[in-house]
């Protein structure tokens, strides 16, 4: 199998297939030759290379691992190269754009599956891959009526190897909903930080750090997401704006019990996910 | 000395003052018998009472310990029956209107020095209690001309025995810097969760329960601080808004340089707060 792009994720991946299978030859690609050496070292890959060609020769499943903003020229570039009946997958954070761009410019003897695993770390680098990051998280695949059915179970079945559970989403339910889940915490938590004066900044306690920690991300990954997905994104901002001025309505003593309810509210809803969050991942 | 309001907080200084001091009384108050007898269980306070009288009679210390919303009452309540000499002091999040109560309500035979020990729990109640709270977190007094330099430096060795650093404010400027580094995050939170739709909710991770732990916090005690601080409140939403502006207008390709740049200093400024705290807790 082929890598493209040997970061967290990629290496990841990689360190994590060695230990499910013994005997698949893994190629890493990427730009930076320490960056490859270091993935061959800790055992993410078996060889890595700079030249596309090389590192999709062959190889019947090629996972895209790249940030957002460069799949579709990596997919251009890899399309002559491809192996008869290969499979294409990426673990981009959002799924419309490359599910489309892919429908378009791989050729019909290759299949793709988009698909979004929904695991990771504010950390990057292949230094801080490692063999259990998918372990009991969610990995959402994105089929259309143009994915192969035979493609879409060996995905499926390749990411249950890692140790996530998958569930199916089209792209456009999927980006819609990470836009609100996701996407938007991000914006808030480095909008939250850069408003900040100095007085306040050196009060920042426990709580700050937590809510801001998503902030620490990788800014390139992060630009290429809110601009792919800009539109939900959006339309996002527009439903925490009618909340935030929700809030501030309640904002007066006479209003004391509907402000309660309103934070009692919140605080249910939060804590009803995290009891669903502990069951999926300590089933009975 | 007593600890008015055996919850959290209040247990937690019952028994880091416990293990501090061997020779002092606590007398805790409360509404509720189980949670006077729950405290004393746990070692938290030597006695309990539901009488305000009995509890501030004889005490050098008085620790206010209940929702801000409910302490003008309490010092009314208590005026009359404070030993000569006694200093009182509070644990609420919002300083500006306690202080001002206090110096309003209190006879002038008590001192009163308004703090803020920035540690605490989304967790509520005395079960969740325990002794180490206070390790290394950061204390804010806030005196003002009319504050005894005595009674002061006796709060801030107070909370220096706990274990904090304590650093001095006046109470404008807390409420003000607390307004945005604590009580905004803490009502974005709430928002964040209320607005998402059941499909997003379905898919939240890591990232989404950890920036919106803090609207697991208790509503009450919320509200009050909300309430208190809503001028603030205000203006600190308003800060936001123009960033999240700032944001939405660099969700245009033409801005992907500007954009990145953004979350670039945002990662920044956060990682630059970060290993400040990382000093303070593990000085050289």
């Amino acid at each position: 199998m082929s890598i493209i792009g040997v970061g967290l994720l990629g290496g990841s991946i990689g360190m994590a297939v060695r230990s499910a299978l013994s005997d698949c030859q893994i190629t890493g690609y990427g730009h930076r030759k320490e960056t490859l050496e270091r993935a061959v070292q800790i055992g993410a890959i078996d060889r890595g290379t700079g030249d596309l060609k090389q590192a999709v020769e062959g190889a019947e499943l090629v996972v895209l691992c790249t940030p957002v903003g460069m799949l579709g020229e990596l997919l251009k570039g890899m399309s002559d190269f491809l192996t008869q009946g290969a499979v294409v997958m990426d673990v981009g954070s959002t799924k419309a754009s490359i599910v489309e761009t892919a429908g378009r410019i791989l050729p019909s003897s290759a299949a793709f599956v988009g698909s979004h695993p929904m695991a990771g770390s504010e950390k990057r680098g292949v230094e801080f891959a490692r063999a259990d990051l998918f372990q009991n998280a969610l990995c959402i695949t994105t089929p259309t009526d143009r994915t192969s059915p035979a493609a879409l179970e060996q995905v499926e079945e390749f990411w249950r190897m890692l140790g996530m559970r998958t569930c199916r989403m089209n792209p456009a339910d999927h980006d819609r909903a990470l836009a609100e889940v996701s996407h938007l915490p991000h914006a808030l938590a480095a909008a939250l930080v850069t408003m900040q004066s100095p007085t306040a900044m050196e009060l920042a306690g426990k709580g700050f750090l937590d809510t801001t920690r998503i902030a620490g991300g990788d800014g390139g990954l992060w630009r290429d997401i809110f601009l792919d997905n800009a539109t939900n994104l959006r339309a996002a901002l527009g439903k925490l704006r009618d909340q935030l001025e929700a809030f501030e309505r309640l904002l007066e003593p006479s209003k004391a019990d509907e402000l309660r309810r309103w934070l009692d509210e919140a605080a249910g809803k939060r804590q009803a996910v995290l009891q669903e969050k502990l069951r999926e991942v300590t089933p009975d």
